[in-house]
């Protein structure tokens, strides 16, 4: 039997210099985060298969790592235990079971390998590192500028000067999507479209909204806003005095009667606001076009 | 449907002080490593199947947790990867594929997760971490006396004083079950029934032998060497005086025409020489009926 010697399929073997140019990486992360109050949680790479299984929508549940039941089960093709496929189902279930544990604000930090089957291609491994950094039992926004903050002192550690991180509210995009006519019903299949504008531009995501249903003038009104803001910001490249111009137009353009709108505005302001004087202030950008592929967000993002 | 929060059968969350203790004694581990020249070397979580699927034994293979198909391919209930059951075979594949890159004389070691679907009782986990190290390209003494060292050093760093690293030699053990007339087929059976000992002690080994068609008398004088070896070591306590009594011991009372006898006992004898000046030196002690259920072994262990 021909035994292969290469790691299996979009998995890597670190040899020495590999492990210490990621161990430096982690090293910064991690001190970052401690220098912020965070505290190390780890988890095991195996959960219970209901604890991930619908978390993740449809895509997510078909490249989670599932394992087979063992001895006398293992014929039935039955599974029970998967790896795990993100850091934050975790985070909510030792929430739940440790609560009383943990502290009433738990400012955690939770670096380690999580496994997707993804078709590798183009630098997308089965096998990488996540770096999370969550505060659980606190609405504060001043928690969202403490996290935008963080994530600038690592990345300028590393030595980054320009990355910008974008900010957006679960509630801004479905406020818009209550205005401009889209059934709420519908709201997921409309974030999954938008979530692919990065990658297959407007003419494609309009595509993907008729594929799913999103009247066509609802999804024009809601891409013409995206393209709005991505001319002002070409407009104005200063990332400060784009966030105030962004806000005041989203307000003034945006149908004013709506609450989740009014309320993502106000927080969004509020998040930029005490940015201002964190590492995370040139480098916030307010983007209404971000979804992220996730379901289980519903605040900033 | 009611969620479970507890993490998976055998494995534990790590909260903050968890964490930080796992990580303190991880670094005592490493910088020891270190010191001796160890490199790192990380290899992904899963390795292809027929990587790790007959290497453990029949044991082993019952232990491994198999991760099931993708895709179209789920539903035969086939697997194609699986969760590392250790890390030697990991690294005689890393070795055997990046033969070219690494070190004639590649000095690593590894800090990682394995997974074994063991019954969870009495403080084993079905996760948990190895921090191996191991010289690969030499076949010197210098080499295991260089490894006891680092082990005896990272337990003295940890606070333990009363400890023994036991030492024996596989050909010493196939030596002897060959010079009590146990034929080479049996050997493999016969060190499955001696790995138990610890547990089952002397009636427990001599019923498995029965059960394994080891001759009886074969079985008595290969137990009673042992018990002459536990019985000495109880009447000379100091590491260093049991060890010199102990080989002499073994070389007058074993049949000397064996050459894997003659050959275990020089090593040995090497091994004990070369520790001396070592940390190691006050806690090396020969034990010849250590058998190490794994198949893999063939020199000191």
């Amino acid at each position: 039997m021909p035994v292969h010697t290469r790691p299996a399929r979009g998995m890597r073997d670190f040899l020495p210099q590999d492990v210490r140019r990621r161990r430096y990486v982690i090293d910064v992360v991690e001190d970052v985060y401690r220098r912020y109050g965070f505290q190390p949680l780890e988890t095991p790479a195996l959960e219970n298969i209901e604890t991930l299984i619908g978390k993740y929508g449809e895509e997510g549940n078909k490249l989670i790592f599932k394992v087979l039941r063992r001895g006398e089960q293992e014929a039935s093709g039955e599974t029970d235990l998967a790896l795990r496929y993100d850091l934050t189902v975790p985070l909510a279930r030792v929430v739940a079971e440790h609560r009383g544990k943990l502290p009433r604000f738990f400012k955690r930090y939770q670096i380690q390998p999580v496994w997707r089957a993804d078709r590798p291609a183009r630098g997308r491994f089965r096998e990488f590192y996540q770096c999370d950094v969550d505060i659980v039992g606190s609405r504060s926004m001043v928690v969202e500028a403490e996290l935008c903050s963080a994530a600038a002192d690592v990345l300028r550690e590393l030595g980054f000067r320009d990355f910008v991180i974008r900010l957006n509210h679960r509630l801004l995009l479905r406020g818009m999507l209550d205005a401009f006519g889209i059934a709420e019903t519908l709201h997921d299949q409309a974030l999954i479209a938008v979530d692919k504008l990065d990658k297959i531009g407007h003419e494609g995501v309009a595509r993907e909204f008729a594929t799913r249903g999103i009247p066509a003038d609802a999804g024009e009104r809601l891409l013409s806003t995206f393209e709005g803001m991505a001319a002002l910001r070409t407009a104005v490249p200063e990332a400060r005095i784009f966030n105030e111009q962004a806000l005041s137009r989203l307000r003034s353009e945006l149908p004013n009667g709506n609450d989740a709108i009014g309320a993502a505005l106000t927080e969004l302001g509020d998040i930029v606001r005490l940015s201002s004087g964190t590492s995370a202030g040139d480098h916030l950008a307010i983007d209404p076009s971000l979804a992220r592929g996730l379901s289980y967000y519903t605040g900033a993002i």
